[in-house]
């Protein structure tokens, strides 16, 4: 079978990540990336040799990126003359913008959370909805918050079902090595209702979901507690075994030295993850519990590589490459060496 | 009447805004206060004009302090012979060795938080259970955490009953200025039980109560999100009446600019409060909601003065100076301009 | 002799603390203070009670005012019929456009260092160029930074001369409670040349200033090292010694607990000073040393309060109410009761 | 010729580093590793299948290691009985009683930053002194700061001359990941003289060298700016020229996006180099300026990796692998692909 040809706007936090995971799949082949400038990541890709080429993602980006001594293999509309799918992770607003140009050139296209809604057809999330992005042209990611506790509940949700679920997101506020945005000694709250918990509900609609979420001046992550009421009561020892056995969620314990947000990212340096990625959300095993019958639990969400799996699934769907979403996943994390 | 006769052990974090707060009230004399070093709070002391005196904590205390200028008046022995009662904020454990004096000097004594159970014979919160207190010799606060939680459970809980209760407390990690601890770009977590929720059902022990905890890198105040399961479901505008009417719940608006817990803080400063301290615990208007027919709020905690009032409360309690609890709320709250 | 009649336009970090110094200061009057919305600083102002009036900054923004409950006076060109000077702490750029309003109303005014150079006829500072400001119309004051800075370093000059001097600046990224701006977890470095220094040569111009800035994720206070050029060699005696009777200067121990930026805010707020505020800037004695002939030293920049005293001094020099910085400088502080 | 063997004693921050660092070394063999408990760098070992042997080193540690499921293949004497030198990378204070041991066992060691001096005959450092360690038997190495420190100054010392320097650390006060120290909205500072200064002319005892140091709340590399005052002036060109000809110093431009210490940590990551590592300190080019004749420049330190060079040139001293610190240097970085 010849390999998926798959382009990526946008070589940033996300597009870089992205890039790398679709080189990682054999049945995938990644023509490309584009981009508008000459980032740290776009130097960082020339400094490694150019393992793929580099498109410029608007009429005249090559100047400067050649200017910055950029190898640039050619125009977005020859990308996607190569192409059989784009993985859209330009700045919100821009993929609205490319969809256009997607349309045109006849390739299909994966948006990530921060586009709206508009862009895509199906809002989608590859443990949870695979069979609705099959053949799909225009698939829309959730957040990397959204993806991450989607998992969570619907491991429950899979198991006992869920009835509704109160979440509070204790958001990391950056990324590592950001400037353009931060919080100094500050919890910034947010009214409610919460987007994330609203986006939940559009993937899962049986369930009512409500969120707080506080900002935080840390950048390792976010943290998600939940008190999930299931349809009936679930033991701790089941929930955990579910969670276990549930694709992309890591349990982890407190007591063997997981016991924040960095000693995941801390973990995924000491395994020589490249670029300290964990794909999987952590979960604490000693906080999982109860609150009368509902089920209690806390997840870690690492929000710069969280969404990459889902977004393959996205790849597999939309090229019809598996009929179900069990088979999807089991390829992407297979490759991926979950 | 004459003045009940109060001493503070301890001159720090803690002991510094009880004398305050006694020096507020019309209905109590601050003897003294008792402290082991010359720290920054003794030296502002001192730089004051000592406006109360200072005795020495400990035998041979007072050659430290006066060496550095601080005079003393006595020790905590001469303290203890002119006093009705101490409020005791030492660091935690020093209260209990600390006990054994008040005992022998036949004087009652108010202990925070941080101190064991077994100093006390009541563990004390003076708009939930005054009566108590009343004439005990021995009392204990509740934590800062703690203090605050419960007045917001209670006003929900004298309104409509409250079955359970799911927190997750988003705990600043240290106070401004202190470098003897801290987290750096770290959300720490803790297992369940949650000994905040565990002490909250010391005092309202018809309630079960869950908590999570996470540490985070900010000094401004504690941030408390809840999930409240009522014994019959309680409106938006119900809930918000019965959280502006309890005594020491200040409900603020986001739209109003009250966007996080320093917020707060910042509010208390333009109010020109004496060190930027509030007594009373901010509950968001904009997060209030429901969870089916759970309860939903998020409240902030003043870590450093919140447990003021309740300590005076306790002084009341104690000293049978008021019948109910209703009324010494009122006498307190009253001289602290609350 | 009648009082100098003064108002405010800006009632944000800098104009609070303006009009409280202004308040505070016997021989002058607080006409009133003008803003465009219901901020947290003016909503404290109302809470308080209207202790002066409020302005509507630009027209229109009385509805908003009004809406939330705040008295509304009158109008910008209301306030400046009344006064004889208006100290300007608008958002940087607004000044500007206030200046023609100033002009035309033939008051004085005062810019603050966020404002560009050509409002002002005079680049001011109280404790050095005094006598330039004397009856000039439009004076600005230096940056936060740099008011601190010459501080410290005009006192080495009036002492034994500087021939040059080079500078970091650890800057902190944003005040209490701003969530518009702020870092996390990240220094942040800029090109040279520092404008902080290039600042101060425009004030000391026969002094060769150089400077570094990091931007810190802290919010109480910058700090600044210094590596000072004398034209003869001072011992730290000496220099201990010129700093502690130059105005505005707190020599600090850290072996007495002022071991941080935040323990001078923590030391304020002990202090109960109004806002936690801190006049001075601060010297640590243990920091001051040699390194060859040049003299080394640290300072505390309290940067929401330092501007306030030289600020008020420019008003004495416009209004001419002394002829002598040292007069001025004295009344100032006296009423500031630094 | 047949390969050193070489063992690290302590897993944690800077051994699984220094294993790492041997392991890319082909004249090198890594005999093993030794720690005391199942730590997350212990257990990521178990989970990437053992690259090489742990062993216990303390006795009875095996059983904890054990019990967590981590392979133990000997006690710390076997591990001792097999290697030719170790790496001693235990707390600081370990390191001196871990030296009994090898004197014993008659292995050479080479010790960290933060063990005493005593322990060691020669303070090493392979750019600058590699000659005084030929065949020594217990070298120890700087700390990260002053290894770091030394590479730029004596960049410009081996170009022009260094007379004094005068250095500001701004240092990151805690690694990622750590929970057990850190700072919250504190710039904490100390008293002169800096122990790094001092460590400095213990290397070059030709410069006299000064400095301050201020701990930030991060955790992404400390920063130090310099004043050098040099033999005979050098210019900015000249300058960046010997920066960039000396070994692990990499000249960043900010205006490439290099604006800060945690842009550097990223470029790691972008680069894909192991556990985000970087081995070079960075050196800003639009930082370096003149005071006067002073050479004025910035560089970072990345703290969890930077002494990893230094220590596998000590290992090529004690062994005389090499005659001049030149080829052990060339040797040690073309191995790290530096």
């Amino acid at each position: 079978m010849s390999k998926v040809k798959v382009g990526v706007a946008g070589y940033g936090v996300i597009g870089n990540r992205l890039a790398a995971g679709v080189v990682a799949q054999d049945d995938m082949e990644l023509v490309g990336v584009a981009d508008v400038a000459p980032t740290l990541p776009v130097r960082a890709l020339k400094e490694r040799g150019m393992p793929f080429p580099l498109f410029a993602a608007v009429p005249g980006a090559e100047q400067g990126l050649e200017a910055a001594g950029i190898p640039v293999s050619g125009s977005f509309d020859d990308l996607l003359g190569e192409v059989d799918i784009m993985l859209d992770a330009a700045p919100g607003g821009i993929g609205a913008k490319n969809k256009v140009k997607y349309v045109a050139a006849g390739v299909k296209a994966v948006f990530q959370g921060g586009e709206s809604g508009e862009v895509a057809d199906v809002f989608f999330h590859g443990t949870v909805n695979y069979e609705k992005g099959l053949g799909v042209d225009y698939l829309k990611l959730t957040s990397c918050n959204t993806t991450g506790l989607i998992r969570a509940v619907h491991a429950v949700h899979a198991s006992v079902g869920v009835v509704k679920t109160f979440i509070t997101i204790i958001r990391r506020v950056a990324d590592p090595g950001d400037t353009h945005r931060g919080l100094t000694n500050v919890l910034e709250v947010e009214p409610i209702p919460n987007h994330q918990a609203v986006d939940l509900m559009s993937i899962m609609p049986d369930i009512d979901a409500t969120g707080m979420l506080i900002h935080t001046p840390v950048t390792h992550g976010h943290i998600i507690t939940l008190s999930v009421t299931p349809k009936q009561k679930i033991s701790v020892e089941a929930a955990l075994e579910a969670f276990g056995n549930y694709p992309r969620i890591k349990v982890v314990k407190i007591s063997e030295g997981f016991n924040s947000n960095s000693s995941l990212f801390q973990w995924a340096r000491y395994m020589e993850y490249p670029r300290a990625d964990m794909f999987e959300i952590g979960l604490w095993e000693e906080m999982v519990g109860h609150s009368g019958d509902d089920l209690l639990f806390a997840i870690n969400i690492p929000q710069e590589s969280v969404t990459i799996p889902e977004t393959i699934d996205a790849v597999r769907a939309a090229m019809e490459m598996h009929a179900t979403g069990a088979e999807a996943v089991a390829a992407t994390d297979g490759f991926l060496g979950i």
